[in-house]
């Protein structure tokens, strides 16, 4: 019997790939970069290692029907709504918890909904030989070479090496550091032995129990009156009392900083985005000769560099750029952004100058 | 008797304020910057001085129909149609034969139908001494005083002065020149003494036949033939059978630098501008505090500065800018342009490849 399991974390209402994304339809259940959403790109990938029986979504109420809609094959019972965020400790808890319940020799794999990957072959790879250190106990972070000083992502510095069989060798964690700013970033990268933390992680439901047992007992005590009554009738209503009682955490945080045991495999070449900003499209998709970046856009460009042109599905204008240099235009039905690219996050602004402004329209 | 007399010049067909101007609505005819068009305001500039009895339009067979429809109160057969487009030369020829027959101590008033004026009043009070002057046989044009080294107008060197009596003096014209290069245009700015070329001019019929008769005396036989005819029914088809024999030919270059008692009133403080390329808007809207100058547009910027944000009437999009500067970003139902301020020219080189790879319906 095979006792691996993937969790998808897919609740997230993020507001950075606005205008695009939208309160009512998060980025995860967007068609970004295709034809399928990247929810179902992150399903897709799992196939040939995970059935759908063994794929998890933890999700929240708004979302779940959409996310059943665009990925039916992943039996109901499988979709766990939360009914408010609460952070992704809870998040990995509740999975852990019910998993557990179900299958006590579980082992899973936590991945977020949202993420772009490139290279599904390596990332099949780095899935099956995290999920063998993780059977040695450990639990595992997956890793993300870095290819430039970022300061949108948390680091993790590497120690000695745990095992060596792999051509991605697997190392201890000496420490999770926070995003970095520019100094610290550059130095990270010229020193080496610093990968990004991506937010996917591998390991025994036992294990990562006991971590919370450990470090968040209150959230453990909570766990364990889901445990009992999982998958019966009671499920959800226990859910549903005991989750406003919870303190919101990340996993990070919450757990990993101070956990035992912690290892990281480091992965170069999967083509990873977090998709985090307009920026990082810059990432994942390929330029023309100008480093010009075109999606579901009809661009005519003329002495313009380094720019991503994003139309919304079914916006066909015609979108001219002269004379611009590393500008990202977002062309939707009812909002037009132009942005400088190195300051994508300032969506963010926007958006809490539209709440603020009874703009929400268009939130 | 009032001898004076307005000519618009109303043919053209620029593409310079693409996409907004387009191939059936060039930029007179457009509301480009409020309720009228810059047609109806070049009329409005001129009430109180001419009635529309003693104004005349100059245009093409495919812009009447809409400009009688915007100023039905010229009449009708003050609407002069060319039949092709054949230079300035030939449309003031056109217009001073027809109103030297209708009268012969006729004072022509020269006006680009799609300029921008902000100060009616000293227009008003420059057109009166224009004439005053023009009376006394002087070709005069109206000049104006650089604010910037420009390189997009022609330029007017003047002399001594003529008339003394003014609060804006007229001066003897020593020479036209061609639209300078940066260096030239910086000199003449700290030099003084030059005037931007306007393209209005003030002159009697008498005068400016005359110097047609001496610098182009195949334009002034075929002007014969159209006086012999003038206000018969002969008269359109006997244009319509001289317009393809003449030469194309503008007025600056085939009369006024080689003419006779040629005066120029430079004019400062006009708030004029020949709203010639995006760029130009700059000149003549007020912009907020960051520079920015919104027309049209429901606009959100945050940390961006000189931006001219352009919505298409009916376009009621939200246009957020984050962290962008001196960008013009134009935005209409079919087209969406996002240019570098000092790049505007540029649109031109858009509209050739458009034509040129059969994208005509975004002409």
């Amino acid at each position: 019997m095979d006792h691996t399991y993937a969790v998808i974390m897919a609740g997230g209402g993020g507001t950075r790939l606005w205008p695009i994304s939208r309160k009512e339809k998060p980025k995860q259940l967007l068609p970004l970069l295709g034809e399928t959403t990247l929810f179902q790109e992150t399903v897709q990938r799992l196939e040939g290692i995970f059935p759908p029986e063994r794929i998890l979504v933890v999700t929240v109420d708004g979302q779940a029907k959409e996310m059943q809609k665009q990925v039916p094959q992943i039996p109901a019972r499988n979709y766990l709504i939360e009914p408010e965020p609460k952070g992704t400790a809870s998040v990995v808890g509740l999975a852990a918890a019910i998993l557990h319940q179900r299958d006590p020799e579980a082992i899973m794999t936590v991945l977020p909904s949202d993420h772009f990957i490139r290279n599904h072959d390596l990332f099949d790879y780095l899935l099956r030989a995290a999920v063998d250190v993780a059977k040695s106990g450990f639990l595992v972070t997956l890793g993300i070479t870095p290819t430039y000083p970022a300061t949108a992502y948390g680091y993790i510095q590497q120690g000695s090496r745990i095992h060596g069989n792999f051509r991605y060798p697997t190392y201890e964690v000496i420490r999770f550091k926070e995003k970095p700013d520019d100094a610290a970033a550059q130095q990270m990268l010229q020193q080496g032995g610093h990968s990004w933390n991506s937010g996917m992680f591998v390991w025994t439901t036992d294990k990562i129990l006991e971590e919370i047992a450990r470090q968040m007992p209150v959230l453990a005590q909570s766990l364990q009156k889901i445990m009992a009554v999982v998958d019966s009738s009671q499920m959800q209503p226990v859910i549903k009392s005991i989750w406003p009682t919870l303190v919101s955490e990340t996993i990070d945080y919450g757990i990993m900083e101070k956990a035992e045991n912690v290892a990281v495999l480091p992965a170069g070449g999967l083509g990873w985005s977090d998709v985090g900003s307009w920026d990082s499209l810059f990432e994942v998709l390929l330029p023309d000769m100008h480093g010009n970046v075109g999606v579901n856009s009809q661009h005519l460009s003329l002495d313009s560099n380094n720019t991503l042109i994003y139309s919304a599905p079914g916006n066909d204008r015609l979108i001219v750029t002269i004379g611009i240099d590393e500008i990202v235009v977002v062309d939707t039905a009812d909002v037009l952004m132009v942005c400088k690219s190195d300051q994508s996050q300032k969506v963010r602004d926007i958006v809490e100058h539209l709440k603020q402004h009874h703009l929400e329209r268009y939130l």
